[in-house]
């Protein structure tokens, strides 16, 4: 299909090397220039593609990760040997169907899994950028997602599709290449980042930065790794991905393997042994800076403000009909956000379907069991198909 | 009135002595037993009062502060120079009128502002006692209290009051000593602690035995002080004791002293900087040890699991009326919580007055400018004095 190469790059607390799938060099004519000013290019940009494309090119759907994702959705993760993130939204006969669709799913910019970010080497001295790497915007992470397409040889997704940071993602193709797109579907998302969602952010920065391990982000070179500061900004994270009547219904004040409360510092709830495994499970897969660059992107991200303070006017050019979903028990991108886009969209005029599932499930509810969220997807495409 | 001693103690970052005000010893002669089996006696107790005792000695108040507050409700704080935390409830002509009461506040067990905590010295060696401190409850405070509270010669409180840990502990004189007072004041509380509850404290606690300065709890003896850990524990905590409408309203994603964002990782937003301040503000007057202790203490508390599921039985014995305030926008301890107690009180007999006061202010509403609030607390003591 394309000339790709295959790189192994270094990875995680154990500075193991794991090679990655198909990784391209983009930008390598002309460079790309970011929302700092800054260029970058030749560079980069890993993914993984699943299905098969047809002769018309036609039934390409560009899967947009969110945070702490990666390009593996529906295979074998190479770092944590666990299944795919999506395998329950897509494959064969789910709503992104792989007999129907190809699907391409990049790892995004500033990422830690094979694409152009603060673990990419530096030509010049080998060692790894740290915070040489420029500070990225989630318009300049589509950017380079639209290079990748076009590299692909694709000239119109079918559609474009992403839940939290990937549904931001998708509302900055809605902004910056409305042609490019038939449909988009938007999950557990927000025009802009609220200062509550900052907040949350900030706290997890600070928590890296704070561990000497990290050394103003040299860690590698310094053959040093901050795996507390990145566990606990995990732990922080993961609890605003879940809702309280979530974490009642699973865990509710349960102890951990006692019967008793032991009167100290262990895990004594159920609550915090789970926590704690989030935390280190995270530390084995992503990288610290990786964390920092993309939760400042999503910091960043404000649609209305960039457009005069009218959202309508950054979906101006927007004919393809979107789908919007919120989570009812999400509090980290609530319902409200979710309207706000209905609003504009429907401002803009272009047309759009909203569906708020009802679930504890919290903001994870995109990548966990939500037969009312397949259900929506799959009857959206079809629709978008019959067009 | 009695006799107290002074007493100088180490503190915080800088190590700076600091003189508190009136300190007792307590549990002399027989030793107080904890929920754990620890047996602690003779120990230190610090408290202020305000106001003036009568001769009946029935105008006697008794303040329990939350998490991280102190005795100094009503003045100027010694280590920080700031005003005292409730001086808009409490003063000449404010609802704890210190024109009619006598106000005692005590510093809690496990504190770090002189009563009897992991600051503490050991007698033997000289040095803090560190993590050899018992594990806590919230029942063990309360228990102290009481002693304090009998050793300044009080038989009866006019009204027990508090906000949140110091709800908890209302809520657990009214299990323990439900004769010892004419009436109970619990504001933005629970009668346990929820998953989610533990889960942000579980973060904070993480995040200050992350920090290498901690050494494992001997940092005074080290030498050190895990301030950039305790700051992150902070700043956690900070976010969940607002609302998202607040931020939304007092902060938004306004630019801190900046027409646009820097790309980079300064504090570009004002909610960053006002959290990296709170951070910082607390490491000067809070023991990182005393912040394990205290929180692990409000984990532990949950009066239903204690009285086979029963939250009824827990005030079987409460005669004295009650008022339960909540604040709408609280997500820590929401007004479903409140509403628990006072199901509770109600399945017991006890006379309950309920309100949740509508604001945006979040869990800290108690501690803010809440005219609803102040009218509630005067009206329901005025009832009081009426019986």
């Amino acid at each position: 299909m394309t000339s790709t190469t295959n790189q192994s790059l270094i990875f995680g607390s154990d500075y193991r090397e794991v090679a990655v799938g198909d990784i391209v060099l983009l930008a390598g004519q002309e460079k790309l220039k970011l929302d700092s000013g800054a260029e970058i290019g030749p560079f980069p940009m890993a993914f993984r593609t699943y299905g098969t494309l047809n002769t018309a090119k036609d039934n390409v759907i560009l899967v947009c990760h969110g945070l702490t994702g990666d390009q593996y959705m529906l295979e074998e993760h190479p770092v944590t040997d666990k299944p795919g993130w999506w395998e329950l939204m897509a494959g064969p006969g789910k709503p992104l169907d792989t007999e129907k669709y190809f699907l391409i799913c990049p790892n995004v910019l500033g990422g830690c899994m094979g694409s152009f970010g603060p673990k990419t080497p530096d030509a010049a001295t080998g060692k790894p950028l740290g915070l040489a790497f420029p500070v990225l915007t989630i318009h300049d992470m589509v950017r380079a997602q639209r290079l990748l397409v076009r590299h692909l040889g694709i000239e119109k997704l079918f559609s474009v599709i992403g839940g939290s940071m990937g549904g931001m993602q998708v509302l900055s193709w809605a902004v910056q290449f409305p042609e490019d797109f038939r449909s988009a579907v938007c999950l557990a998302a927000a025009a802009r980042h609220s200062a509550q969602n900052i907040a949350f952010h900030e706290i997890g920065r600070q928590a890296i930065m704070a561990d000497p391990d990290w050394c103003e982000g040299r860690y590698f070179d310094e053959q040093r790794y901050p795996a507390k500061g990145l566990a606990v900004a995990r732990m922080t994270a993961h609890v605003t991905y879940l809702s309280e009547a979530g974490l009642h219904r699973k865990f509710g004040r349960n102890l951990q393997d006692r019967e008793q409360v032991s009167y100290g510092f262990d895990a004594d709830f159920q609550i915090e042994s789970y926590l704690r495994y989030q935390g280190k499970a995270f530390v084995e897969r992503f990288d610290p800076n990786s964390y920092l660059y993309i939760t400042r992107a999503m910091d960043y991200f404000d649609l209305e403000a960039e457009h005069g303070g009218n959202l309508s006017k950054a979906f101006g050019r927007v004919t393809s009909p979107f789908c919007v979903v919120s989570f009812s028990s999400d509090w980290l991108f609530p319902t409200e956000e979710s309207r706000r886009i209905v609003h504009a969209l429907n401002g803009a005029g272009a047309p759009v379907s909203f569906v708020e599932i009802p679930t504890d499930k919290g903001h994870d509810a995109f990548l966990l069991e939500e037969p009312a969220l397949f259900d929506t997807v799959r009857g959206f495409l079809k629709g978008v198909e019959g067009v």
